[in-house]
């Protein structure tokens, strides 16, 4: 792929989910010929490939040829699809979108591959502008890692080279602060909804949580009982929680609050 | 206290920690006058009373009378605090701000007392705008809801009336997310720190985790292997964290969603 950018190139999404329709949208967007969508089953396959008006695949031996293959599976599908896919297009850029697979994934199976890992949450419901989202990439050659890196310079402000074992790491702390941190939001959710309570209420406790980070440490950031010590409250908080593992759950997070604010 | 604001009106904050500092500064602001601040030892109460141009009491019964006395000291504290005061000043109003603490703590106290409560994360570092902040008020009869409401209203656009036990509730959704939110971030910056990335590159995975809760259902916006059953990565993940108590809560957060997911 040349500097400039997509136009003129071609791209087959392997895979239908939310990472797949987001980035196929912004790749289309930059002027990337999308040739195919290949899903082996997903309804959600069909609307994606309607609405990039390209042809939707069900057989990994029928996909066109095409400059880039972006393999956006589940990571405990990826090794099955690379193996099926990579031999039959020699010419062929691959790269996978996952955070916790590694680059070698591909070794032995492709000439030139790489990885281009956006740091986010994807909905499918929600549109997102790509051009915000971290992207990390990763190739097997120079020439692989240039023409990564340009498509990801098309389509974010924000491309960052990294390995696969840093890459891990970070995955690691994404899902700490993004997947962890909305299943908060859903038991905050269920305990306000128990008592009849909109959980849009805590909209406003939720945006200033996000937003002292830009500005303190989240150590310094540190609030409420647990971090204050304050045992009364934290004994009548866990005796309010009707549910076991919730209540598990918030014993173990106080632990956790009272030793990093110790450390 | 009329429905004239607070103009003219006089405040006593007992306490000087990050919700009596923002409170005090918004009641300043709106013209009422801080006749003091109390407090027992910290050097905090000393830096609040300076910018608020009053002074700073470490006895209790040194205090001047006021038209309202605004508690905002530890929970445990609020009990020993309350009964010293109260009888002192037969004719003021009490109000404490603690989202655990039931308003009966002034019963037999105080002739004329209730709560308010504001649902938001203080820190001393951080200006704050009130008026975009929800308090919840409730009092012991309808002249001093009136009053308390009417100082509500001088302060944020959000006032809502709640009693104890609803307002106990929501400060357990508070504590999930927020202060555990925000523990989420501190792990996150840790697993960061560890292989020498910034915490800045989550930020816009954390802003827009916050911000998908305003359109979707904490449970629809739940992405990441848990909700996925994406057994391979949890695996990989749990092998990844030395700290057996964060390895154990990964775990529990995960078995959390896979059963959330579910219901």
């Amino acid at each position: 792929m040349t500097p400039q950018a997509t136009q003129g190139r071609s791209v087959v999404l392997v895979g239908a989910g939310n990472v797949a329709t987001h980035l196929g949208r912004a790749l289309q967007e930059t002027g990337c010929e999308v040739r195919a969508v290949y899903s082996r089953s997903e309804a959600s396959a069909r609307v994606l490939a309607a609405e990039l008006g390209t042809r939707l695949m069900t057989d990994l031996a029928d996909l066109p040829d095409a400059d880039l293959f972006l393999l956006s599976v589940k990571d405990d599908a990826l090794p099955g699809v690379a193996a099926q896919l990579c031999p039959r297009h020699p010419g062929s850029l691959f790269a996978h979108t996952a955070g916790s697979v590694p680059m070698s994934l591909f070794g032995g199976l492709a000439r030139r591959y790489g990885v281009i890992y956006p740091l986010q949450t994807f909905s499918r419901q929600r549109r997102m502008d790509i051009s915000f989202v971290p992207l990390f990439v990763e190739a097997s050659d120079a020439a692989a890692l240039a023409a990564l890196t340009d498509l990801a310079r098309s389509l974010s402000r924000y491309v960052v080279e990294m390995d696969s074992a840093t890459r891990r790491q970070m995955h690691l702390s994404a899902v700490f602060v993004c997947n962890f941190v909305n299943h908060l939001y859903a038991l905050g959710e269920q305990i306000m909804d128990r008592c009849g309570l909109p959980f849009d209420l805590l909209l406003p406790l939720i945006d200033e949580t996000a937003r002292k980070v830009h500005e303190l440490s989240p150590r310094r950031a540190q609030t409420g009982p647990a971090v204050r010590g304050d045992k009364a409250v934290m004994d009548a908080q866990t005796a309010m929680i009707g549910d076991p593992d919730m209540r598990e759950l918030y014993r173990m997070m106080c632990k956790s609050i009272e030793k990093i604010s110790r450390q």
